[in-house]
């Protein structure tokens, strides 16, 4: 049996249905898995769980082994980013560092096995490509309003630091101050505190509100002006056209059409003068 | 008098607008009553509720019974899917549960004849249905939000358990708690505490906070698209091309005709040119 | 000199631009005054604010009047409905309050004046329109809300009446308690207390929280797609339309003068036709 | 070497791309410098900042001259509001305060170099442009909101003062409690207040948040509608057209030489019929 009978049989199993779903439902339960850990457990259910941890982190070693087998070639396994994706996901969960100190680290990295979801369900695919593709239409707009922030940290940092310094000591707290003042969380507590020292503090945080919200508004409104405008233009490009430009090619045609006839006129019309002059 | 004469009667007052109306009137009525009797009232006035509410309840058997009857087919009745929530409804507030340690749950069962609104105004019927026909489209980013709440939820039950567990003790608090945080509600009061343990935990809150914004925000932007995308479309089909089709036909009729006019010029032609040189 | 004349001065007199430039200045004049009163003013000042307030009210009336008087006939002034907005702001502040008991409310009808800015600037006046126009699309939304509103009230009133009557003691208090927990305003306190009587309170909340942000998110989205596909017909019917219909006009003229040209060929060759067989 | 040649020079070294990402370069160096300066610093590093700060004042000094002594006639720089704007930044943070009591708004002035950043990144230029003249769309609705807001704010000083005169002392800080209720912050605490003094006080407070969420949204909705239409109107005009009448041009050049080729056919037919008369 030579190694493309191998191939064969991993593709085989790698496009299996049945496969498919086993997979998805070892996802699941693996995550559920982790889940239910965060719950006081017996000692036995505990010891169960850790156990059936192994069988799954060995599952998916598997389970990558056979798809990476199942490649013709093998570095074009790592030409689409979602393998990456999952091959990454699962050769972190093997680094054995739960004796350790960092057991903490690998409980989160097998955690991230919650992930392979995505990257598994075709439709999450499409929509995590879909919202990456969506964050360069923000770039802009989050600098104009990481500039916003940023000049509102430093003045904040400036008026109010030896008033509160757990609210506005340096440029970091300051940073976060505003972006819970942005989220309207208890912002008036602050400002009431800020207008003891400075009674036009309002001045403020009211022209923060004002611009940070119109700033987020004004980019909500563009991106849906953006999207519809896309969308739009393929959809007509597409569909509406398709009707159309039949029914014309149609027209031309028969405008071609008639065009050959009459120009069968002309001829028989200069055969008929050249018979009148031959006479 | 055959039971098909009682069916045509009962067909009549089901389909009696006065008697509609009167349906309506005692939906709202019960409902007013239960409203009024979370407040005090008298000793009187709880006695004569008491007895309207078994009133109400004897009416609406009788008003379902009417609406079963008058179906040529019994079965017909429960084909459709609101005589089914209406039939339920009814039923279900028929349970004799008063005089039982259920009381309360005897009241919210009768409660949901408020619901009979729904499936009695058209509008409210065609709203509801508008809305469940909604709710697919939300399926997988809803899919994506409860993965991203999921894992957040277990990395807050590892980091700050020890902390605060009633925020954070278990998977079921946790996401209780992001629940929360996702709502802007007092969000900081739990970041500054969680800061309190470990000083960078200010990344674990605004990244959650962003990316469950980013997510929501990019599905409305989604959904706003795909249903307009959808009333154009239809909308294109129908209303623009009509008048467009219309005069293209109109060319194409006009075509048709001068086809038929050259060909008898040809016609004319060739019978000139036979003519000719016969001659 | 006859009543025509002094209606034709009136008329005038009213549509001065000058005039109603002054008429704007008067009643931002007066809104402000009444904003100037909340503070505590020197004796004198508030003496002369009283009486520029009598100056106010007279200057209304007699500007009220000039508008009525300049009307051909004396109903047509009340035909349109911006007009009996202003007849009844100004008259009501005619009524005599100010030294009995009900000085606040007197007070609180002179302020109304400010929404006479709203009938004099043509734009407001548009926009009011607009915004009320805009309620009965609302209207079935607005119903369907309120009944989830009073289905969970009651509910919430029969679970958690007990534990605390300030927040759930009778249906009112319940819609305020809910309306809160809708604007996300503490909810987490309203909820949490709740858990300490029935610890599956968080599926009250939530799941209230879900449906009325649901149904209210629809709404928003509904009535985006409704307004933009209104805009689309008027659009598409005037303006995409004028151009092509045109140029396809221009096509069938050209067709039809082509059509008279080739029935013009065909009597000719009848004549030819005809001279040919006489020979 | 005449000033021309100066000149030359100097237009050289601003368009030069390394010159432009330099002074960008700069720009980010200095803003970054005002935020390292809110941390607590060694005193060898806050000197280091001082002079790198004045090296920076002195930089752009040098820049915004080579770009004015670039411009063939001096006022043409100023021509440009973007160049104003640079001006008015380089020349503002010269000013010698630093010693003086000022030295905090000295600070500031220097701060706001970071908004050089969008006068110098073309994309953000652009974003700011938009977003400026997005501004005349809202007045009108911004106006109405404020006669709402006023109207309340004078009611509830009317009403509350006596209660809490923080909140509802004057017209001030009753505009300011109104925008915290606005923004949902903590509205209830208000709003509970309110009711110890007149129990109906909740219609106060709920018709406000109805009223200005109402203005407010509806006015989101007319801006999406309105940009949407404008873009509509653009697109269709340039895209949609764009094809079709190439096609419909393609067949009206087709019926002209169809027209030409009829007309021949007269021609010929016309000397046949001469031909034949005069034989």
């Amino acid at each position: 049996m030579t190694w493309l009978d191998f191939q064969n049989r991993f593709q085989k199993i790698r496009d299996n249905k049945v496969f498919e779903l086993f997979v998805i439902f070892v996802i699941i339960f693996s995550s559920l898995m982790i889940g239910i850990r965060t719950y006081e457990l017996p000692g036995l259910v505990e010891t169960i769980l850790v156990s059936l941890d192994y069988a799954v982190t060995l599952f998916f070693v598997m389970e990558i082994s056979i798809r990476m087998a199942a490649e013709s070639r093998f570095r074009d396994f790592f030409k689409k980013g979602w393998n990456i994706f999952d091959f990454v996901i699962v050769v972190v969960s093997l680094i054995p560092l739960d004796d350790s100190e960092y057991a903490l680290i690998a409980r989160m990295l097998r955690l991230f096995r919650v992930m392979r979801l995505i990257s598994f369900i075709p439709e999450l695919r499409v929509l995590v490509s879909a919202l990456i593709s969506a964050l360069p239409r923000m770039g802009y707009v989050a600098l104009l309003m990481f500039i916003i922030f940023y000049l509102y940290a430093v003045i904040g940092n400036m008026l109010y630091a030896q008033l509160n310094p757990v609210l506005w000591g340096d440029l970091g707290v300051s940073l976060l101050t505003l972006f819970r003042v942005a989220t309207f969380e208890d912002w008036t507590d602050v400002m009431y505190e800020a207008m003891t020292l400075y009674g036009l503090s309002w001045i403020y945080f009211i022209s923060f509100i004002f611009f940070s919200a119109f700033v987020f508004l004004n980019m909500m409104i563009g991106i849906v002006v953006e999207v519809l405008d896309e969308e739009h233009k393929k959809m007509e490009a597409e569909n509406n056209r398709a009707q159309e430009v039949e029914e014309l090619v149609a027209i031309q045609n028969h405008e071609q059409k008639m065009e050959t006839e009459i120009a069968l006129l002309h001829q028989k019309l200069d055969a008929l003068l050249a018979q009148q002059s031959n006479k």
